[in-house]
């Protein structure tokens, strides 16, 4: 059927004619359709059987424009059949750590997946300092497995192709370029920044060694297609319980640089980390949850790496380099000297682009809820400066790391002096 | 017209019936012609007029399947296409340096273009110890239009985007990540090489610190998309005279990596420097012409550098780093800094990737005929042991390269001893 907005009643209709969803509710079951979106982006519905509430799916319908602060930006609906087409993947080489896609709709761009009604969004429980045991092992493995899988070291080439040509991804790709890696760094109206941290600010725009490199992070950004990168993996497309951990939301997907994805995820977790600063004055129960959090990023890369290397040292199918390429006298050593030099690499790109993205939450068109949230603009200052410092270190000593540990000891430092 | 196989009679009034080239040929000329092609891979015809041999064009048809030495290789006909765009956008970005081309037919994977009757292939000329005096000006010049022009430094991202689409070339990229980055350095029934420096090519096949990184070479082939590339830019796919040089067979044409071509450039000039070990025994005549090619290698690289800066100075609308992200004070130095690092990026990608180059036509599928054509082959292995040198030296020392002139001493070091 034609494209046309879908509301809570007729969404109701709508969801009965798919055939993919037949028997999904039982025959003359009440049905209950709530909006939970922000309708601006998409319109988001809850589904639930009246009698059994566990009985319940999602609708995600987008619209054709995304609004944003002060600007309309015109955004074609094939946004949703790219967050499809990564769930579907993501499902496939990473099972049980994405929602389930149950139908997929073009004209009508609709995606109807799986209600995830125990989860909770990442980034609110652990502004309330909550724990998820986990998280570390779960996230690691998506990470591991969703790049390993389609990158060239498990695809053919002919096979990596064909799956980066369902991902051009075009619009979205240009708002990261653009509010990632370009806006934030020059005069652009829709920037927006803590005046406390305006030196800060006017340092890094100033900074020619930063801007350099973070031209750099944005060359290998839009020229590296590495392997099928999420492209938005704050924790606010993690969902969550203490059992168990879905990534949502890939609408950006395409083939870029693995580092981003990782960078994303441990960038995230140390604005959490920074939040706290604001949020919890107890000191005792800051440093505990800091800790906590610190070792929830060390975990999280150790457990990527090893994962990694293990999927690569098991699966290699792929053309970049066939395991007879390495059957010489030392050649297993060489081998495995190689994956730890590839690996290093991801580290040290991983600091690249999270340190860019810690800089465009401070000073670009959107910060994150951990740090928007402290409602006193000095408390949240010393967030936002420690992470413009980390940020900018990050980027410029990409090169002197080679281990999880010198990202961490920049976090450490930056924040060793701070007093609240 | 469904696709059928032209011959030197149906040729003719294939040529006839295609309204592109109504007029080219006076009315009722009598049409003779050619072909002049291997026969394995594509037919290339001459169409003259009997009258008027100046009055002629080229028609090129591609064949189902490229046969290679003792094995086939089932290709589409797609190449023709490929060749056809590449010669368009050349054309274009760098006129009177590609033939012109005055037709193109899908359904019979013809392209029908310039025919250069003052031109010969540069490979032999060189041998015979030819100069070119306007030859490093005219291809740095293609070089620094073809690369920057359809790169992210000029087109926006949706652009480049549209361009890579046109590009994807999935068959003869694969011939060049297989034959020039893999195979030769494995066990591969296909390799082929002199007896005479078998010790030097098993050194090199287990070489671990080599070998990891080619693998890199390769990973950089295979993912970073910069610039529509040639990518097969080899002396035999150079035609020229005194006066004018024309960039030809542009059917491998894919976004890669700058390096690629630049790299393929040198190293072929270098190629030839060292085949007069075996075709010029007169020192004087060998030396006087060898240091004439050393400055073909400088001039192009400089050429290069210099036309690229250039070029990025003046048209700088594509969308990597807008000019604006350089407005602060000092951002003119940052940028002309940014511009030099990127160019001496690219200075050390062309020595990763003519280094491989080098080692590939030493012990891989097949060898270039400015050495092949040395018949004696300890003479051959004079020069094949120097290539083999200077190009695991390129790959193993670019990140300490700062000039050309640091690729041009890897030259001659390897070279001072030799004696004949």
């Amino acid at each position: 059927m034609a494209f046309h907005a879908l509301d809570t009643t007729t969404v109701l209709d709508y969801v009965k004619s798919r055939p993919a969803l037949n028997g999904f509710f039982p025959d003359g079951a009440t049905l209950i359709a709530r909006e939970v979106g922000d309708g601006n982006l998409n319109f988001v519905f809850f589904i639930e059987n009246a009698d059994d509430p566990t009985n319940s799916l999602v609708v995600k319908q987008a619209l054709p424009y995304l609004r944003v602060i002060g600007e309309s930006w015109p955004l074609t609906q094939e946004r949703v059949r790219y967050e499809t087409q990564a769930l579907r993947k993501h499902n496939e080489v990473a099972p049980g750590l994405a929602p389930e896609v149950y139908d997929y709709d073009d004209e009508m761009s609709a995606l109807i997946m799986e209600h995830l009604r125990e989860h909770e969004i990442m980034r609110y429980p652990m502004v309330a300092r909550k724990r998820f045991p986990k998280f570390a092992d779960h996230i690691s493995t998506f990470l591991a497995n969703s790049l390993f899988f389609t990158s060239d070291l498990y695809l053919t080439g002919e096979e990596k192709k064909q799956y980066m040509e369902l991902f051009t991804n075009e619009q979205l790709r240009k708002l990261q370029e653009d509010f990632v890696y370009t806006n934030p760094y020059m005069d652009s109206e829709e920037n927006n920044w803590n005046p406390l941290v305006d030196d800060a600010v006017q340092a890094v725009r100033a900074n020619a060694e930063l801007k350099m490199a973070i031209a750099e992070a944005k060359r290998a950004y839009t020229t590296h297609a590495e392997a099928l990168i999420h492209a938005d993996l704050h924790t606010g497309s993690i969902m969550l319980n203490e059992e168990d951990t879905r990534v949502i939301d890939p609408e950006f997907a395409f083939f870029g640089p693995m580092g981003y994805d990782v960078g994303a995820v441990l960038q995230n977790l140390i604005l959490n980390y920074l939040s706290h600063y604001g949020h919890t004055p107890d000191k005792e129960e800051r440093e505990s949850y800091q800790a906590h959090v610190i070792e929830m990023v060390r975990d999280t890369w150790n457990g990527f790496a090893a994962k990694f290397d293990a999927l690569w040292k098991e699966n290699n199918r792929g053309e970049a380099v066939p395991t007879k390429y390495w059957d010489f006298p030392g050649g297993d050593e060489a081998f495995a000297a190689y994956r730890r030099r590839y690996i290093l690499r991801l580290l040290r790109d991983t600091a690249h682009h999270g340190g860019v993205k810690f800089l465009r939450r401070m000073m670009g068109i959107v910060s994150v809820w951990d740090i928007s949230s402290i409602e006193d603009p000095k408390k949240r200052a010393v967030a936002e400066r420690a992470a413009i410092h980390i940020g900018s270190r990050w980027i410029l000593e990409k090169d002197s790391f080679n281990a999880i540990d010198d990202l961490i000891a920049v976090v450490q430092e930056e924040t060793a002096d701070i007093e609240i």
